[in-house]
């Protein structure tokens, strides 16, 4: 048995989420339920690798899988990923100042421009 | 030297954030620009343990570093983590919808509450 090591949910989102296929595999969740094989369609993976994948974000509680033997759907459960933007929000005035000051950058150019061409 | 596995830059974001001590240490530089000694100070970490954390986040663009020789303040750098809002608000009605269906279904167990009060 592989012992994992400890993890608060938001790193665990967050690692799941490291993942191009695991992004692109809850992507195509978006449009609906579906099974294992028709996921597997799209990504040129084997059944293992595609099923590891998806034993990530069950484990990380992005999707569950229905309770059928024979057709397990997959669902989408975006739970945790408004716990990221919440997180994340709360960076939000750090990028919005940095787009404020080359917006403010650009009007002082554009300014001295104008000057210039009354100048002229 | 340690070969990388190439990586998209989202994936890279996601992989540095999936770490308590590397959002702490982001959530600390959201307070300003500082040393490497002054943030290190609140965790129970050697300095390699810590100067390798800032190696991650410096590669995935989420701080920058000073280029003076003696003292090197670590900034936040949010432009990774617009893009982490961007891709996550793509999923809002999502999780709003699960939300809306938990109203929904509070809704009417209140209506029927009420229904079964004035019966009595």
């Amino acid at each position: 048995m592989v012992k994992q090591m400890p993890s608060d949910p938001l790193s665990t989102t967050f690692a799941a989420l490291a993942d191009p296929t695991r992004r692109a595999i809850l992507q195509r969740l978006t449009r609906g339920e579906t099974s294992v094989t028709e996921l597997a369609r799209p990504f040129d993976m084997t059944m293992p690798a595609i099923s590891k994948h998806l034993k990530v974000l069950e484990r990380s509680h992005l999707i569950t899988r229905g309770r059928e033997a024979q057709w397990r759907p997959c669902k989408l459960e975006a739970g945790p990923l408004k716990e990221v933007a919440e997180w994340v929000g709360g960076y939000r005035k750090f990028w919005e100042e940095s787009l404020d000051r080359l917006d403010e950058y650009l009007k002082q150019l554009q300014k001295k421009e104008k000057t210039n061409a009354r100048k002229k």
